[in-house]
C-alpha cells in the first residue's frame, strides 16, 4: 500500500475477526517498531506480545477503555523505562509514540487493523506481564483482522479532525498564512 | 511509495540542498500530521512552519544538537500543552510522537528527508516563535531534499538497532521466543 494513502485512508478499529495473525503479519509489525528511530538511537523499549486469549482476557481490565484488547489477535504491551522517574525526558514517551505510528501503519499496510490501550491499571499490567519494577507500560496496542470490511473503507468523519487552518501557523505563533513578503 | 519500503529504508537526514520544499510537499506533510490518531481524539497540537532563513538560524541555537536546523528548506515546530503541567497525562507525548512519525513517513515518500530536533532553550524558543505560556515546544521537525542521494539510498548500519530477539518478548517479560504450548 501507498504510503500516502495509508495515511489516508488510516482508521482506529477496535473490532476484529476471531483469527490470528500469520507470523510474517506479526513479524512485519514488530520489525517496522524496532526500526523506529530514537533520541540518541536509545530504543528505549522492549515489546511483549501477547496472544494468549486467557490473558488478551486479562489485559482487557488494565483500563477503563481497554476492554477491546479481550477481541483481538494480539496485543504488543509496549514496555519503557517509568517516564516519571527521576530525570527522564520525555523522549522515552515520544520516541514510543514514533514507534508505535511505525507498527500502526505496517498493519494497517497488510489489512491489519490497530488501536492503543491506556493502562490505568499498572499493578494488575504488571502482575499479568512481569516486567520488573523499574520499567513501565503506559500503552498496549491491540491488532487484529477487522471484524467489518467497513471499518477499512469507511471515509473519515466529517469533522473529526481539525482543519489545517486550525493547526498550522506560519513563522510565528499566530500567523494562519504565509507572510505574503516571506522572502 | 510502499509502506514497507518506507519504514525499511527511512533513514534520518541531516544535511539539505539549498532548495525550498513545493508548497504541495509541504501541504502533504502538514495534513499527515494533522490526521495522526490523538488520546481521546484531542489533536492537543499546533504545528509552526518556518522557512525564513534567519528565523532558521535563530531556531539552530535551541539545542546543542540543534545546528541542523540552520540548513533546512523547512521546521516544523511542534506545539503542545505543557506536558510538564499540572495533571498533564503522557499522551500529550506520545500523541505528539504518532503525529511526527506521520509527518517523517509522508516526507520520505516524497524523497524529503527530515531528522527531529529537541529544544533545550525554552526561553529562546519562545521569543523566536512567540507561543503563549501554557504552550511549550519540545521538539522541531527539520524536513528539506537530502544534499546526498547517498542518504537516501545508503544500507542500514549493521548493529544500527537491536534485533528482535533482544527487544521482543512472548506473553510474559523475559519470554523470549513464543511459548511451544501455546494453544
Amino acid at each position: 500500500m501507498d504510503v500516502e494513502e495509508a495515511l489516508r485512508k488510516l482508521r482506529a478499529v477496535r473490532r476484529f475477526r476471531d483469527a490470528p495473525l500469520r507470523d510474517e503479519d506479526l513479524r512485519a509489525i514488530l520489525d517496522a517498531g524496532r526500526r523506529a528511530g530514537s533520541s540518541k538511537n536509545l530504543q528505549r523499549w522492549h515489546f511483549i506480545v501477547v496472544r494468549d486469549r486467557a490473558t488478551l482476557t486479562e489485559l482487557a481490565k488494565v483500563g477503563p477503555f481497554a476492554g477491546h484488547l479481550a477481541g483481538g489477535a494480539a496485543a504488543i504491551a509496549l514496555i519503557t523505562p517509568d517516564p516519571a522517574g527521576a530525570d527522564m525526558p520525555l523522549s522515552v514517551t515520544w520516541d514510543l509514540g514514533r514507534a508505535a505510528q511505525n507498527m500502526t501503519l505496517a498493519a494497517w499496510a497488510r489489512g491489519i487493523g490497530s488501536v492503543p490501550a491506556t493502562v490505568y491499571d499498572h499493578d494488575l499490567c504488571r502482575s499479568i506481564l512481569g516486567y520488573p519494577p523499574d520499567q513501565h507500560c503506559e500503552y498496549l496496542l491491540n491488532f487484529g483482522y477487522p471484524a467489518e470490511e467497513r471499518s477499512i473503507t469507511r471515509p473519515a468523519r466529517i469533522g473529526g479532525r481539525r482543519p489545517l487552518v486550525e493547526v498550522v501557523y506560519y513563522e510565528r505563533w499566530g500567523a494562519t498564512a504565509p507572510s505574503a513578503d516571506r522572502s
